[in-house]
């Protein structure tokens, strides 16, 4: 029977994946040191999804694991399909893992008249039958609020800043948001790096030069300095690209551009390669399939981290020991 | 400001769309004699979708029309977008009108570890914030009991054998299931008809030629008859197509398929055209682009039905009525 | 203490047993080898029942056992009184057993205004706090949708045709279906056993012999054959003596009535044993009283079938296994 | 369309009747000035109850009245399937009345594991669709916080007392319950008549005679006086035929009968009929058939409270005013 | 990891406390032989509520105690968040502790327009995510239904009649209940304590001296004997006095006043020192500060009765065995 | 009857008010035009509050309104307690009107094992009945997606801009946030006020001087200019003051500080007197009392907004349209 059984044999964990990224779950797979469950889906001829398992999962803590990459409701619809139908064969816990939390940056009304699809997207899940989430750095922290059970809310920034540790003189690094919104993740990476000065882009006049009209400019020192460009995500590239440009032209050295989530949607391949900065990191919350791929782009595993989550709470242990007391 | 007001202006009605269906929802709104709701909508670069209405829906009856046509999925999550807004605006009432209801066909498991996504689909609406729905011939009547809200169950009966009385000799036809899980609509038919025979092609053997292998066969007279074979919907077309070729193996003297939803998934358009059917009937419940079109195909509208029947729910009428009391 | 400890005393099943069928109660109790838990239950001078259980359920897994036989609003009610009870006295899981789900043929609006009461039993259900619901042969399959949780749907269909098997000469046999509507059962037994042709009674005019009225007829070949007549219950018994005197009118040698559940309301055993079937066999879903009785009937045991599903359950095996992957 | 409307002819109040009590429907409907809905309400043969309404009821304020008398399980169950049928016909509230509230009495747990099933009944109404319920001197006060809608709770007393005053000498008057659980009840009863003694009857020793064995007493002065014992039900009549005994061996001149709910279960009849009271009254919340009927028995209409009180909720007035502010 | 392992090593019991009533969380903790589970609580400077645990609760049994005295709301505040940060942390069972139940006493409508708050209670703890509830002597038994879930009513009426008992001479005792409405639990200790005389305090003409107006006055028989009067809980005391006095004059020997909640709210130390009574017996559910003790006030430990149930929930034993089979 | 009856007659708005601000509520029912609803509310000896209200609600469209300012729990308990009364007594819709969100603060989850009390507190409101809520600027915007039902974010934005541009040299004023977090509110200040710079306190080591401890310092130009420190809330002061001091050490001109809560508690009058600034203006969304004031205190009236803002509700227009469509 595929799964791992706890050491009193009274528990079994059960790894299910959908469709969307079949390396990150066999890496996660790889990493808790069994196989996926056996699973049929498909599609019919009108794009109705179906899901079936291939063996019982009666009684087991089950998280199921589906990247929300595009074509993304396909893939969200696909993974509360999958939750109805383990709800309906009798698991006894069900945790949605969703490595990247799909219409996240919809979690509140901009204007009237919007929806706020973050949430729903969170009570579906909680319709379908989840009793968990578990995600990886939420747009906004808030998100955790929006669904009424446990939500392993995974940090992947320690990954991240260990790497950019060993590609840059630290003394010389400013940490900057491409946009005020922003900032606070920027002050979090100025602080775990060892409180770094701050900069972030932002549309203004030049005080200094009156009568000149409004232009994005950094506001804070970066001349001569390494540029730790930070974001939870990146999608078309735009808004990172324009903010590595204004860095150089405010007299920076360099810059490097990090980020948890590669959404990389087209062209961001072709406006990060361009944009001058030194190298591009993100990790494989979604699948970069080969088009989204350049010659500066970095690729982190997100798999130990996830891996090592499912096991803590599998356990019954902690999953802010994961991240020294802080999530 | 768009939208129906009732005569003693305490009430108004709003009808919105999404963007599977155009066409349809813009009969449906020509029908009743007024404009769809100003609407945007439009797709992020990695596929998550925006909607904002551009008019107050404060206090109004709100029918949200969407056709659950590939892809599907994008489309069923739309319309779920569409009922959050709506309900975050402060819609008196919201209406979720599914010509085709998508994954009607997953209404139970046929195998353990199997989802039922009818439900999934009923369930996600009223977790949305839908107070009613609206649909056209369910693919099991046991649908409506997956919505425990109000839910108005159209007949296209009507409108299909109305047409078919006049292309036909009508005590010449005899009423054909293409299988034996469909007799029961089959069945109606024929009473609807005046009572005409059944018959039903299955899978068996031929009693009378012993050590024959088994094959699809009509059980019931088709020799020398018009059969008019019957399905709510045709999807691929291969379970027709076969039972046309049957038929007509059988004696019959000539073959007419009649469905409410035209799914038409490829290679329905082929298979249909080449199958030896007179003529093939169908509503637009789903949009028939032109790859879907064939010379033996008719298309009815459905929109006046709709229509028709939104009107007796904002009014507190009675949508049975249209059904002389029958639905 | 009552009920059966799993092997590694982590888990304790208990079943509790309505006054609904106490013959199969206990023996279900004897095929698992343990006794129903002492339970108080009787009516007070009004009416209203009174239900208590004697021992500790505290952390157990409950099964509660009721038949929906007459006076079926009674069963039910206490049925519901004592999942409540269960509830309020911390089982750890609870399980409604229902051999026979009433209302079960209330599964869809026939016309406007009326109830979906299968839907209403499985919503009080799961507001009394039943986790899981446990029945056999639903009415329609798609009753399973209509409660949220798991739903073990067994099938008698193996015991009956097991039975039927050695009573009958296989080849020569055609399975009918009383009407048209319960013809995709028909359809399943011929396939079980051995692809045999299928037939069904309708109500139609006779295509030969213009001028004559409607009556009911049989629309496949019985001539000369053994008729194994097949539904999934009989009440009244009126439409299955018809069918059989319709197929004996149409040469049937003989004809064999095979159902899961033998409601056998009044007039049912006078019918039946009148008709001319040469046996009628159902299973003890119902409890089979004196006046239902008669010669020709045959009663087989659906004990060992529900006990085995429990063990499943309980032990956090495969349900599905019992029925060759196929439920 | 049967019914009334409101003066601006925006609502309009429907009365729909179970079977259970057809005469005290016929009084409400009277009374409101209207006809009861044309409702076809039958029981198929094994038991199971079917209803339709004949009318349309979209968008109307309608009124479900159903007693809860014998055989209890079957008209509480009919009342839930109605509430069901209106919820699905798009009724815009729907208020289930019922006179007497069955299974009051079982409102809390005498002892470890019992069923509460007066929130269960509560429970059933919310899932069934009931917006709001109506009923007339609960058990104890406590229930309607067991339904988180709207309880409009009607008080007899009003029209018990006003009767009672005209048959009695007021100042020869004690208020008396028949156990110390009532005699709330008895307290109110005694301000609303001006302050008069209370007394309770009580099974305990009698303190100047040593040695003898426990018996019930009256606590408090009834020698020479007229006895108005009182309760909010009377079942079997074995309590208070008791208490009736009690305070005429304790020297009572005479004594009289009162309670709400003439539930009235063999041998209440013949009991109270022989127990020595001058006159018992009840109201006819429940319908008293000609065996429960008794030579001292006064029945009193409910039915103008009932639909006053309708007319009050359905006019947004005030049901608290027919209680003079208190209720 | 603090708390407790059962002897399988598969569950955890954690005891957590807020922060209204230490010294009883610290004797529970005593009597279970573990410590607290290490908790941050305090208040922002706007008095919004911060809490956090100091360990993880992953997987364990938690009851999270806190008794509702004054600041009544922010210590029930105080116990949902959390109740909320226990299920948002993973906690597999969350059961809330509350020794004296707020708002207990507004457990219906006096009147109209009134909430009932001790349902709204309730429904809070059902909200934030308790699974349980366990109180001690509920103001009344109907609350059990207020909570959908398990209710642990524990009763301290052994505590107290065991502690009486050795007080007086229990021939010569009458239980006395200071108002109509609360001699239901006075009638539980005459029978407890032996088959005791029962009286009650009631404001009533005297009729025997005419003219006279209203006035409290105890009906039953109390001359030279002692009183022992009972209720659920003292507040202000004033009822309690008033009886007291009214006992005394109508010729008691002497008064021993007994009651689970000593709420003592200001001035009820004072007014209770100076009635007459000769001992004033309460539990420690609420914190009996030192304003609130005076010399005739004995305080009986709740902690053994707490623990004790909490024992037995945790290891699925039987807390109705604690109370002989009766709670 | 108290409340405003709509042009047709057909509804009925009525405002409720708590205890916590009465000077805001008699000025929003001013602005209405009419009075509030007459209510009682008081503690009980023990804290409990008590509520009713003197007139009907039934079928009224009721507003309630607290400010959630301290005892901050209290208040909260109160305003919860009469949506309850509310809903029980027949209001059609209740909307919660919190002109300042309690617990709006405590939104996430900064580490493991804490809270998200803000969701508790919107859950709470819709577990008493409350349909809809209106507050002005959330601490985040995330918040409306904490609430099921619609929210009606008011901006009290344009109130306080519209008085700072009468106040300031606006080509010469830097827009400041307090710290990185908040910065999204100065960057829309900036944008409304017409394009303004922007700049932000940040703990930050100065590059420009090793060795240098770190300390608070502007990220962004200020010498010579006015700073408009801007924030959603004001609570001890201390950050605010401390900003202040580094906005005027880095050469600004002069500071106003401008927040729409002023929680201001203690010691905020005198840090924020003491701490430079020429003018702190807030509004009166909380009540400002004597101890909370001081000489540079401007405190705008948030009730004309929250008055116009319900006749939009009321009256089904648009709150959107109060903002010019932003919101």
């Amino acid at each position: 029977m595929t799964g791992i059984m706890s050491p009193d044999g009274t528990k079994r964990l059960v790894l299910v994946s959908g469709r969307a990224h079949p390396e990150l779950a066999a890496s996660v797979a790889q990493e808790l040191g069994t196989d996926l469950l056996p699973t049929s889906a498909y599609d019919f001829a009108n794009g109705e999804i179906y899901v079936r398992f291939g063996e019982s999962v009666r009684g087991a803590d089950v998280y199921v694991l589906q990247s929300h990459t595009a074509p993304i409701n396909q893939w969200i619809m696909e993974q509360l399909i999958m939750v109805d139908a383990l709800r309906r064969a009798s698991a006894k816990t069900i945790t949605a893992v969703l490595p990247f939390y799909g219409y996240a940056r919809q979690d509140k009304k901009h204007k009237g008249r919007e929806p706020i699809s973050a949430r729903l997207i969170a009570d579906m899940f909680a319709t379908a039958g989840a009793d968990r989430m578990m995600s990886v750095d939420l747009h906004t922290a808030q998100l955790q609020g929006f669904f009424n059970g446990p939500v392993d809310h995974l940090w992947a920034m320690p990954l991240l800043t260990d790497y950019v540790r060993s590609r840059v003189d630290l003394p010389n690094v400013t940490v900057v948001s491409p946009d005020a919104g922003r900032i606070k993740v920027a002050e979090k990476w100025a602080a775990k790096l060892g409180g770094n000065p701050l900069a972030f882009v932002h549309k203004t006049r030049d005080i200094t030069r009156p009568n000149q009209s409004v232009a994005n400019r950094v506001v804070g020192d970066v001349a001569g300095r390494t540029c730790v460009l930070v974001d939870d995500l990146i999608d078309t590239g735009g808004t990172i690209a324009e903010a590595v440009r204004v860095c150089l032209e405010s007299g920076a050295k360099d810059v490097i551009v990090a980020a948890t989530h590669g959404v990389l949607s087209d062209p961001a391949a072709r406006r990060l390669s361009e944009c001058g900065a030194r190298e591009v990191i993100v990790t494989d919350t979604l699948p970069i399939t080969a088009d989204k791929r350049f010659d500066q782009l970095t690729v982190l595993s997100i798999a130990p981290l996830i891996a090592r989550a499912i096991e803590e709470v599998f356990a019954d242990g902690s999953v802010t020991s994961l991240f020294d007391g802080n999530a």
